[in-house]
């Protein structure tokens, strides 16, 4: 289950769920097959199973109803014009339909919603050019401007309002720090050209555990990201229109369903949903910039000073320490363009680090630029008024900008949570890869997206949403702590990254990475503390527990795999009996029993089934007490007799439990026999028949399975009559 | 499915789950076995299917960690001395619980409350003396009493005080009633010596359609009074300890779940528990006719005049009959005996009879009695206190008398449940093997108690409680409208009865039963037109309703049961192609195939098996695109190709939809085959671990279900290494 830096370990692809084989494991199939004997070799099949496709067009009709409907083809001759193995077949889009009605009905709907199947080959197309991902990628990190430095300057003005000027070199940190972590990431990139995510860095670099650890933060940040991006959108919809305020959870949980649609619909559509208000937010505040910044230069860049605040606590160390903290959510999202590295066009690397040049500086100017301006303006972080509502309200005091500024900033909340919906599922499919997650994210659906995934996080995001009744006020302080984790881990990644390769400049490459590791662990140490009786306990509690569920997750499929791995077979004559190594057909020895209840059409099918197997066949029947036995039997010699039958009185009147005992009594008998158990299922087309049956087959199945060696097979009755 | 009033089809017996075939249907079985080739004959059994039993005793640890426990023995020599046949085996008690270690510790606590199983053979023994049937089948009847005259009272007082000695001719009247309903089920007992429910003795002489009319009227009634009867109790109870009071919901749904367990324990245990109330409230109410009597014969029998009452309501028919019908709910309970007559020692009917008489007159007198002595006592029914509450003051004004008249009371109320506990299921049972409910209801649980009938009535019971929140004060209008619907109906059947047997002493017995007929008629008519608007409408609507539903039940049991009644086989040589009679294991055309995700352990174990078998064999492969089917096909030759491999590229990434349409294909192509799909199944030991696994091979069962002749083999792969 290791996986190797140097493979191609980290390529997104729809045949990861089928992982190839090792070489040795290659040669010990060859050595199973070596020994494998048929009791008799099957003399051609009864029916061609390529359905005549390579001899001749079918012609109409030639498959009943299915006639009109080419659900499978030939494949394409392939480019080189070598021919094609014949034993294989394409299913074209109609063989993915599901056969009964409202299936069907719903198999459609799904595809006007999220357009049509996507074949696997068209993966390589469905990247992004930087135009597009610039908006896609970045809604999350730019959108944190609208809060970061309000959050900064709330924590300072606690000390009053002569602790405000703190802000312009704190900021200055801030930027730095920005600087060196985008650095960072840049280096990042080209070393993991196929996603660069602070797991994939982590686990490379600093162990398994540590990569967990890295996911554990990220995960539970995504999470947190969808539910307060939403709620702050939604509180910014309800303020401007207030009778929706009732409506909050059901607005809240329709935006996630709406994300969560346009997510499905595969990347390229969802960037183009997205790119408009991105652009918009971004003009908007430059435009803000701008004309605040011309009207300081009228005045000489004169500070306007601020209003007297009286001090609520003293200015110490702490403080400073909590403002920096603060401000630095402004940084969330910035590992978005590492993770997504192969969502963009090729060459994919260049043009992912080339976004994220783009991206930081974008970061810079209107994180420095609005914290600058806020301090030429003199304004105050007030509760009832955001400080970039205050700033527009001051620069445009008319005309439509105000409104404008406004309405992109409650749209590019809403979209932050977007950027959640791109890497939460990458996340996972690396992680199911390793083993750390379930397998089902892998499965990339009819749309080439990751559909397990995105439901998981919207699912998570939208019961955080509803349990906190979309008041997240309170998961703000939960929001910076998982983020920085992951940033810290990655960056200390890269430190030992560049101590295992030594070369060209992997010296200036690890002083940047250490730089940035030690300032993104100051500000988690700093978050953790100053807001762990506010929320930051939740995340440090669940870390550890979701690195645990993983550990254990990686565990059991690791047992799985052993378990599964084929084993050789002894050396020597094939032996008798079932030997450490794999089961071959010429050690399987039959015993076919057929349980019987009453004699009908059900249970001679069975019967008949059995018998054409031309294996040792014993039938059972149990009974309530003894009359019926004998009843029994007598209408079994009215048959014939032509199965062994062996009665079961069972005076307590259960017929699994016996039945089950019993079987395991014939294995305990004769442990190298495989019993078939063969049962009748009358196939109830309506659902609400059901529960006039007694399910007496699926009671059976479950007792059965733990038993080795037993094989259940159901024959199939249909009502028809 | 139709039903002959001759045969023993009123025999409660275990054996009902496993009706006889009919003399033409046995005959059809020897045709079909006429026919019947197997492809080769199996020579003799891997195994002793008798688990050598017959041989000797085995020796300890012959059957691994069974051995300690003797699963299955030799049936006992029957008493005539002849030989049983040699393959029956009996199931002891060890071989009815389940596998797994906390089904086996619940197997053990439900012994511990419900006490050991009992064997079928027991169900004879499990029979009611009479002393013991009185109380168990009285109580619903008696403790009608207790409000019976209050009802009939507090109508007659709305025509003011002067109308109340009405009370007497209306009593006269109901005596009348009451005796002509009891002469006319002491007829119905010995016809009907199996059961006389009104079920049966109306679908017996008016049709399926009349019987399912009486069932459902009987069903809701059972109902109603469970939750009226514990909902009364559980007032009584609360009146006396009003700290109990915010307790009401959760105290009456523990006492259905203790008379749900008292039943299940069985009827003989049942009895025990509720004896000594009911003949308790008999001495009460007694005791209180005499001192009360004798007082009034102190005086010379001269009535006290009841306080003046202002009349609210002129004194009109309606009035009267009203009246009259609120008087008829104290005969509420009078079916009992006749249900329940299989539950007597033998002979049944007489001691049915006989303890129906005492019934009918123990309800003669103490009615009558009460009434008579509410009149000369001149008492006035009011809304704070009961009038028995009233009678018992006036009657013992000191010592505890009065007290255990309250306390017997209010116990009888509680237990006039159990007579419903006791019938519903036996009704269901009946209703069952006819056809008309889900057929679950015929099997007899471990202590020979009808258990999903009980069950079904305590759930519905606790409902309806529950959804009244315990208030049963707008439940008693509707409580006796469904018992009058099945009196009339079982009553009008006994004069068809009679008149299609005319013999000695049947003019006496139609009259009998006509007068009974007629007044039960009447009775039901007035109660749901004058208790329409308070809540008869309720059973109003819901009867036709439940027949409807019963009726559906009967029509899919018929269609399933036609569907697999068996077909003789065609005459003349046995054809090559299935013909329109039962298939033959000669006719069965095999084709294996083995869906193979990937090559490990288990799909080689599923090849491995399908190749044993000795048939057409092929395999398949879903891959999501084309590389992955190469690389597949290469690790299949390096197995060496033992079984024909078909590659399905399914580029749109699903699995189960085209792997379902290609064995469609493959039948469309193939009509005439039979589609084994053997699919390895991974289990689980762990319940946790199943969201982790895809679940394929159930989704696949599900998907194969429809289609016709495909079988489906689960090849388990336990998780050992």
């Amino acid at each position: 289950m290791g996986r190797d830096a140097d493979d191609d370990g980290t390529v997104v692809t729809p045949s990861a769920e089928f992982p190839p084989l090792r070489p040795d494991e290659v040669d010990t199939l060859g050595r199973i097959g070596e020994r494998w004997r048929a009791p008799r070799p099957p003399d051609g099949l009864p029916v061609d199973p390529t359905l005549d496709r390579y001899r001749e067009r079918p012609t109409a009709g030639r498959f009943g109803r299915l006639a009109p409907i080419e659900l499978f083809a030939v494949p394409p001759p392939q480019p080189a014009g070598l021919a094609r193995a014949a034993g294989e077949l394409v299913a074209t889009e109609p063989a993915n339909l599901p056969r009964s009605r409202p299936a069907r009905a719903l198999s459609r709907l799904r595809r006007v919603v999220l357009g049509p199947p996507l074949r696997s080959s068209a993966v390589l197309y469905e990247r992004m050019r930087k135009l597009i991902a610039l908006p896609i990628l970045s809604s999350d990190l730019l959108s944190s401007v609208a809060y970061g430095p309000e959050a900064m300057l709330t924590v300072l003005v606690l000390a009053g309002g002569g602790a405000l000027g703190l802000s312009l070199p704190l900021a200055g940190v801030l930027v730095v720090l920005m600087v060196a972590v985008g650095l960072s990431y840049r280096q990042t990139i080209p070393a993991y050209p196929h996603g660069a995510g602070s797991y994939i860095v982590a686990s490379d670099n600093l162990g398994a555990m540590a990569g967990l650890t890295a996911a554990a933060g990220l995960m539970l940040d995504y999470v947190l990201t969808v539910a307060v991006s939403v709620a702050a959108g939604v509180h910014a919809v309800t303020s401007a229109l207030p009778g929706l305020t009732p409506f909050t959870v059901p607005l809240g949980v329709l935006v996630i369903a709406v994300l969560l649609a346009g997510n499905l619909r595969g990347v390229r559509t969802a960037g183009n949903i997205f790119v408009l208000p991105t652009y918009a937010f971004v003009v908007a505040v430059l435009a803000l910039l701008v004309v605040g910044w011309g009207r300081a230069a009228g005045r000489g860049f004169a500070p306007v000073p601020p209003p007297a605040v009286p001090a609520a606590e003293g200015l110490g160390l702490l403080l400073v320490l909590r403002a920096f903290a603060s401000g630095a959510v402004s940084m969330t999202g910035i590992e978005a363009v590492s993770n997504a590295v192969p969502a963009f066009k090729p060459t994919e690397w260049r043009n992912a680090r080339t976004t994220l040049g783009w991206m930081v500086a974008m970061l810079v100017v209107l994180f420095a630029g609005l914290t600058v301006l806020i301090h030429l303006d003199g304004l105050v972080p007030r509760p009832e008024e955001t400080l970039l509502s205050q700033l527009g309200r001051l620069t445009f005091p008319t005309g439509p900008w105000y409104a404008l500024l406004q309405a992109a900033t409650a749209l590019i909340l809403l979209l932050a949570a977007n950027t959640a919906f791109n890497d939460f599922p990458r996340l996972l499919f690396f992680m199911a890869r390793d083993g750390h997650a379930p397998r089902r994210f892998l499965h990339m659906g009819d749309r080439l997206a990751f559909s397990n995934g995105l439901l998981a996080l919207s699912v998570a995001a939208a019961l955080v949403f509803v349990v906190f009744g979309g008041h997240t006020e309170s998961l703000i302080p939960l929001y910076a702590v998982g983020v920085f984790l992951a940033f810290t881990l990655s960056q200390a990644g890269m430190v030992v990254h560049w101590r295992r390769r030594p070369g060209r400049g992997s010296r200036r490459r690890l002083a940047l990475n250490a730089l940035g590791a030690t300032m993104s662990g100051l500000v988690l140490l700093t978050a953790a503390a100053a807001k762990f009786a506010q929320g930051a306990w939740l995340v440090v509690v669940a870390v550890p527990l979701l690195v645990l569920l993983f550990h254990r997750i990686h565990r059991h499929y690791a047992t799985l795999h052993r378990a599964l791995a084929l084993r050789p077979p002894p050396v020597g004559p094939a032996p008798a009996e079932a030997a450490e190594g794999e089961e071959l057909p010429q050690q399987v020895r039959h015993l076919v029993v057929v349980p019987v209840a009453r004699l009908n059409r059900a249970s001679l099918r069975a019967l008949a089934y059995a018998a054409s197997l031309g294996q040792p066949t014993l039938a059972v029947h149990i009974a309530p007490e003894d009359v019926e036995a004998d009843r029994f039997r007598e209408q079994w010699r009215a048959w014939g007799s032509h199965v062994r039958l062996e009665t079961i009185v069972s005076p307590y009147r259960a017929v699994i439990g016996p039945l089950a005992h019993y079987l395991e009594a014939l294995h305990a008998a004769g442990p190298e026999l495989t019993l078939t158990v063969i049962v009748p299922e009358v196939v109830q087309r309506r659902r609400w028949h059901r529960p006039l049956h007694s399910r007496a087959e699926q009671r059976l199945r479950a007792a059965l399975r733990p038993l080795p060696q037993v094989v259940v097979t159901s024959v199939p009755v249909h009502l028809t009559g």
